[in-house]
């Protein structure tokens, strides 16, 4: 069993090597590296129940893409980040041109580093009232409907739930939910991006975690998008000991709760990952169109 | 038929009367003046169909608040209005005292004078998880679940579909819509709440009308708490045009469309207003508590 | 005299000739048109003291850019409108390459019809403390300082002498202030811009009017960009009245006051002026930059 | 010399005792324990140079207020606490009655953490134009203004020399200086506030250090009021880990720089300080106002 947790089936491959040595060999598990518009991206696919015990994940395909320039502002960053994601996207939804889709924000918009997915949802270009309303001009669009779920607190529901009931009333083929994660590593904080097409149990970032968003719950493949944008404190600081030797801290005693380690910029790379995430989606589900196009239609 | 619509009763009672002239009676309507907590409330009973048709709204009681003092930060002026919208929205709830009952905040955020329902949806106290995960300490609370539904531009949902796929889920004794209107009248703007029990059209104060929430389309009441918070410039000026004894002119003539008239100070006022409509919805649905232990609760 | 006040030239110049009639001629004022990058622009030039007092503006040049495309979105709307901007800015300005520039945002960032100063300013390259800080890298950029100069309700300070303080101590060769203007004409309202070389008046379009901005009272030459956000509703009420022959109105007794007409989307109008301003301002003031680097340097 | 730097004195004592061991006495410091409204309040008194040197830190005094009960919302916290901090601050603001007063904000309102100081900037009664223009109607107020001083990166200017200049013009009796500041305590983190009457210097707790505000460079008495919002994630590391016996470890290796330890709900936690804080600042100033007088007069 990993000793810890974590949202990225990457770093749950690293730890599980890191615990097993180097002579054990981790089976039911594929992993290969590739480049996509100059960025780094890491595929694990999950084979089957023996890499899913080991990896503590569902079975399926986890793409991981490393956005490090755009942090840096790299010439078209931007533009080159969103199609990367877009090209990945589009790898795990299998989607016919037409099927209707809905994306789902999740996570609450008034907390920073958990507002990724209601912010994603602003970037998402709606089209499935178009499509009905006025299907001689917009029929060629693919039907989008789009979602910010909220948080229990906020509704009294759970995502699932309301998730649940809208899918029954739009009936997508699919689901895109998008979340903030929580990284073991600082390095990957606001600079990587797990696209999987095993579902999403909303909250395992900030808050507590929930009832999945998969296959199983909603009757409809769920493709997640995750964003690592906070390292627990505590999780953190029990890293650095054990790493330092001192295996015996129990991470609840290092802080009181509640505290996380995240960019001092995190307002800065919250908008611009959700805005990366939002063209990443519509380049993937809108294939006809270009960036400028997007533009304007989402300004 | 009336020349002119609006959506408040009160005035298409009053634009009635100029039409007909003292020498007509209109049948069907009782409408009664009162006071709660220092505010001027009127009441408008349409009784029967003759009374609908004439003034051109559903059957059912229409409550207006004037809440002068708000605007002037009159002594208590806030606690005051809490208190009185609690009031006469007690009498129109006609609920037993632990059924669950769903909030709606109708309207685009992103729009300031149409963001009166969202924001009122955020100062809504949210239970239904609590009565559910701890019904030994808040068993003694009504569940109440609330809902920002968004407008179709952005979610590619009609408001009616979103709700009622909610209502199926969270089954709800009882509807409260809020949502923004417009008042034929510059003196009525963001001062003036209508609680009416035959539900609401979502966005006839700002963008276009839609299919209505009520007991017909969604299975339960629905108690409709409207704000007037523009006046169409077009209809101002045609109103203006017409006192003037130019009967002829044509509102859209007038302007390029899409303007409205609102108060200079609109972001502050729907923020009072939202958090005056969300503790009077508090008080009627959570009899128990005080506004000092809604005000911890909320912050 | 002319029987209304308006802050745009462009509808002084307009209201005179209407009250004068087509038989006399306005002396002292030339006026041309020219087009931008495809957008409609006409220059007023007040040559002396008897156009100034014809059309109640002190003497210079006042040039308006119509942005019509830009709310409809057309192809490079936001990159033409900008370099218009920056091509009728550059005329004005009378720099030389070095001279430090002070930009100066008014208004309050609190009222949206208000907030296009203020937020202009936060889309202002600033590069005084680089080019201080880092000259071997930052050598060739024009020293830019930015100020959102607040309102007397919320610092206490009249703009005017915020602004003179900041002046002393930053020794700019000139000051370009942004501000919200009030329009006569519907069909102006956030679609002009006015950019005069005779300084301004801050409030004049929401709020009172305060001490001007200018070479007199700031010792520097003060370039002002105006945008026209609302319509006063009760001028736009006697207005209507009188070309309906009502001359006697009186516009008080038509509002209560403190209305005013704006666009329905005045939230998405605002922002989209602050960018293309802001962006005008930098490639006037920073002419080696494309607007890439600017998305770059400003994200 | 200590070897870690805290903006806190009450932390730089502990540092100090630390490193000197139970048998060494700390010469030029003297520091109480007094209770205000219920809360814990520590004053640290620098006495001399000794004093200075030895906790590197100013000669004057600190005051530390523990708003432990805030957070969870206790029954009056937030009166309780404005009225403790006004008590304080009092203590060290020497004023006489009429004597204005300017109040700064200091740090980016742009980053959560770092906008504690211009969100307080938005909660103070300013007055000093109402003195000036009506003073029979508010003649008896202290003449109060208040500027957030933004950060060189969005206006090019030092804090300091922005208020230096709005100083010479203002020419208050003191300046109320409010910013964000580093501590090395978890539990510290959006639960304490210093008051010092020893000026400041802004950016030490988010970005970087910059030039003192104090009676020296800017020739009048400057009290500072710091609350520190975040750890550094770097020292928090290097802190746990010299716990753990790694002294050797070099902070710059743990991290790769600007990630910050903050509480979850950063947001939340900085609107309330500042609301307390600008109370606090508020009933200090105007000793005649009671709360709900504020809470009407900010409204």
């Amino acid at each position: 069993m990993l000793k810890q947790r974590t949202d990225l089936a990457l770093e749950a491959k690293t730890l599980w090597e890191e615990q097993a040595g180097e002579t054990t060999q981790l089976e039911g598990v594929k992993a290969w590296d590739s480049r996509r518009e100059g960025y780094q991206v890491t595929t694990v696919q999950i084979l089957d129940e023996q890499g899913a015990k080991a990896l503590e994940k569902p079975v399926g395909q986890y793409v991981t893409v490393e956005l490090d320039g755009l942090r840096r502002r790299e010439e078209d960053a931007f533009g080159r980040a969103a199609r990367a994601l877009s090209e990945e996207l589009s790898g795990l939804l299998r989607l016919s041109k037409t099927d209707p889709v809905l994306v789902v924000g999740l996570g609450n918009r008034a907390i920073t580093p958990d507002a990724v997915g209601p912010k994603t949802a602003e970037y998402t270009l709606v089209t499935r009232h178009l499509v009905d309303q006025a299907p001689e001009t917009f029929g060629h669009f693919r039907p989008v409907s789009a979602l910010a779920a909220g948080v229990l607190g906020t509704t009294g529901m759970e995502s699932g739930e309301l998730v649940a009931a809208v899918v029954r009333e739009v009936q997508p083929a699919c689901v895109i939910a998008v979340d903030a994660l929580a990284s073991r590593s600082l390095q990957r904080v606001c600079r990587t991006i797990q696209i999987a097409d095993t579902g999403i149990v909303p909250g395992s970032g900030v808050g507590n975690a929930r009832t999945a968003l998969n296959q199983e719950t909603l009757g409809v493949p769920v493709v997640a998008i995750g964003v690592p944008t906070v390292v627990d404190a505590a999780t953190l600081a029990a890293d650095l000991l054990a790493s330092a030797g001192q295996e015996q801290v129990d991470p609840a005693e290092l802080s009181g709760g509640g505290l996380i380690v995240t960019p001092r910029e995190i307002d800065t790379d919250v908008a611009d990952l959700a805005k990366v995430i939002g063209y990443g989606i519509n380049l993937a589900l809108q294939p006809g169109l270009t960036m400028e196009e997007l533009d304007m239609l989402l300004s």
